[in-house]
């Protein structure tokens, strides 16, 4: 008999109700007396355990299966029973029951609660818990409604390269790539010779596929990315790892007001999405890891995000009623305790900062008319600060020229850039969603580590 | 007034018949004489341009926009005719036209056709040509396309890292990361001192997301990988890159049967989704890159899958009526001329090759009874040869001890894998999917280094 995921008989259980079945599953808990037991059984398909019943007068094997230990996977055949009256919906009553694998009694996992801290050291493990059943079952679904969005609207999903042999990135420390002899290096003048390594060159991971997402803009109108990017930086924050995921959608004939519009609404779909497709899951991180997630998501979903400018900011931190640790003035960068005040106390929901001060801003960014700030856009959350950088993007040649001159940086080594700007280069926008720290704003998590499978970070590359 | 995407207009043509409309492109062809002139317009939405009219009678700067070279982005106000009988379907007959973006007239994609090869070097031109339109649209439709198949059938998407610190892969030459000073790395014992490098420990690019999406499967029974892998092997062939995208699921209590049937629904669905959402584009590559794909791939979704062992496949070998370059015997590695004899000249359709010899397999691939094979399965298709390599997964941990020791594998260096097989580890089985592969047989494309967007080979690493 075909066997039948447990999230099934959840979402449609009249359709079993008093039927046989067989389910399998690995036992979370398994309790007693001589003549009947209960385990709860979850198959990984459902955050939800489904409860069997077993009875010494019906199974030939129940000393047995008294005895199987947690993580112990079990097949079982049995009725589908409603119990409106208890705890649980329904349970099954098992008629046969065979052990398809066991598990040593020294496993880790036993009922008791662990720390977060101890649990990312079995990463192997930890997705077996109740929270990371719920933190990895809600990454996928918040994957797969980022795809969805950008399809259903007709954006072209591109794979950027995460070798890059460009040293167009900028936007911080990179990992070098390469197969040389790490002991024995061929040199030249004094100086590695890339010219020997598997590219030819100097290669890294790449930081950001944003240059490489304009080109396909310039091709199909409305493109997104969606890999893995990196960052060697030596920071040991509970919001930074070395490798995370990044959304980097890009929009040709689309000016900021556009860009912001679409971010919105992305972030609206995704956790619109999330709180249908995983009600259980989202109920347990309102009950036992941040009480009050669903409201704060709700009034997000439902609420119209603010947009003001970085200098209407600098005002509304320079009369805030509180002392930050950085102080305020025209042309710092925004830290997170300036961010999460605005977002938070201020505002109490999303905002949209715009137009920054150029100097503390990337060179691809639209210069506004006052030469002073350029057509940024960071979107600021409650709890979080930071989630999405964007911006307009400079069209304009001599424009783009003249910024990167100031800056230092080289034509040649952007001459692709500088030739979508040739060649029908319309206005543009895009920006940048951290795929972990979305993951994070959706579940309460308050550490990356804890939203990634198995995290990256400094001195830590396990399993 | 809001503009609309031209594949809107071919796909709901009706609901625009004779209204007044904006749209916006880039200009493929402009022709005309000096009372009226017709632009091909292709804003990337769709791989067809539209028609638009321009007339000197309507517009003010009819010199200006016959003059438009092609690239231009150009955006039209006007009205859409139906022409049911012209080439084109309808015209836009513009009232307003305004150039947003203007191009030089160096342009290197004019009208003529350009080799695949000289394209490669204008890797950020050639999105915008037929052949790149439509192959990177279908790219993001198969893309697509397999998160919507395993979400449907309720997989859960597992990130498996991209950087490993692992010695357990395997599975080919890898990339090292690091971002110890090249020229002068810190030696301990007249060897590297990876402590001190980023992570503590030596670190390099995964080749196979698989033995993490086992722990994923352990906990979530269905799950699948969709990340880049990396191979740094110098091999210079048209099927071959050093970056490139894999598919792995992984499924648990599920056994070697169950795995090419998920394999063989998930190829199916992939086509079924492509043709169904770009025929335009498949009727392209039917007529100018591959006469008889669309009969091919018709077939494949039609017909069953063959089911065949390795010993059976050397015997179909031994007594063909042809000369291979590698002569043939039970125990070898199958080459790609055995494959496609099998494939295209047997069956003609898609074969699956089971049970092969345990000692040209991975050290995980479940032994069978015989002690001889192993429980293996690589999916043959026409035109291609391998698309797929998948196994049942060596449950038992003290048979996996033995094959390590076997091979010389130190279980130090797996203890999480081997204990996946201590607690609960039932049976379990996955495959892997090349990305690229798969694009190439739905495409016709016969070069990998054209079906991504910007290819990592030896040697080549721009863009």
């Amino acid at each position: 008999m075909q066997d039948i995921r447990i999230k099934e008989l959840f979402r449609n259980t009249n359709e079993y109700a008093d039927k046989e079945i067989t389910v399998r599953g690995w036992i979370r808990t398994n309790r007693g007396s001589n003549k009947f037991g209960f385990v709860e059984l979850n198959d990984g398909s459902f955050f939800k355990s489904l409860q069997v019943v077993y009875e010494a007068d019906k199974i030939d094997n129940f000393q047995e299966i008294s005895k199987a230990p947690i993580a112990s996977a079990l097949k079982v055949r049995g009725t589908l029973v409603l119990t409106p009256e208890a705890k649980q919906p329904f349970e099954l009553k098992a008629e046969e029951v065979e052990i398809e694998a066991g598990s040593d009694s020294d496993y880790p996992l036993q009922k008791k609660r662990h720390s977060l801290e101890y649990l990312r050291e079995i990463a192997h493990l930890r997705p077996r818990s109740n929270t990371f059943s719920a933190v990895f079952r809600v990454r996928s679904l918040v994957a797969y409604a980022i795809h969805k969005f950008f399809q259903e609207n007709g954006f072209v999903y591109v794979h950027t390269p995460i070798i890059t042999g460009s040293d167009a990135e900028g936007a911080g420390e990179m990992f070098r790539v390469t197969t040389l002899d790490p002991a024995n290096p061929p040199m030249a003048d004094g100086q590695v010779d890339y010219s020997q390594d598997f590219f030819g060159k100097e290669t890294n991971l790449t930081v950001s596929g944003q240059l490489e997402a304009e080109i396909f803009a310039m091709a199909f109108r409305d493109v997104y990315t969606f890999g893995p990017t990196f960052r060697a930086e030596n920071s040991n924050t509970a919001r930074h790892a070395s490798e995370f995921w990044m959304i980097e959608p890009e929009m040709a004939f689309c000016d900021l007001e556009g860009n912001m519009q679409t971010a919105e609404a992305m972030i609206k779909y995704i956790i619109r999405y999330v709180m249908e497709n995983a009600p259980e899951e989202m109920e347990f991180f309102n009950n036992f890891i941040d009480k009050g997630l669903i409201d704060r998501l709700t009034n997000i979903v439902e609420s119209d995000f603010v947009r003001i400018t970085y200098t209407e900011a600098v005002e509304l931190l320079k009369k805030a009623d509180k002392e930050f640790d950085y102080p305020v003035e025209w042309g710092i960068d925004l830290q997170t305790e300036h961010e999460r005040y605005i977002t938070e106390e201020v505002f109490k929901k999303p905002v949209f900062v715009t137009d920054y001060p150029k100097d503390i801003k990337a060179f691809y960014m639209r210069l506004n008319e006052d030469g002073k700030t350029v057509a940024a856009c960071d979107l600021l959350v409650p709890g979080i600060g930071e989630i999405i950088g964007g911006s307009q993007r400079e069209e304009r040649l001599d424009v783009l020229k003249a910024r990167m001159d100031e800056m230092g940086l080289e034509e040649k080594d952007y001459w692709w850039y500088l030739e979508l700007r040739k060649y029908g280069g319309v206005k543009h926008s895009g920006y940048g969603l951290g795929f972990e720290r979305m993951i994070m704003y959706v579940t309460g998590m308050s550490n990356i580590r804890d939203v990634l499978p198995f995290p990256r970070t400094p001195k830590t590359a396990e399993f």
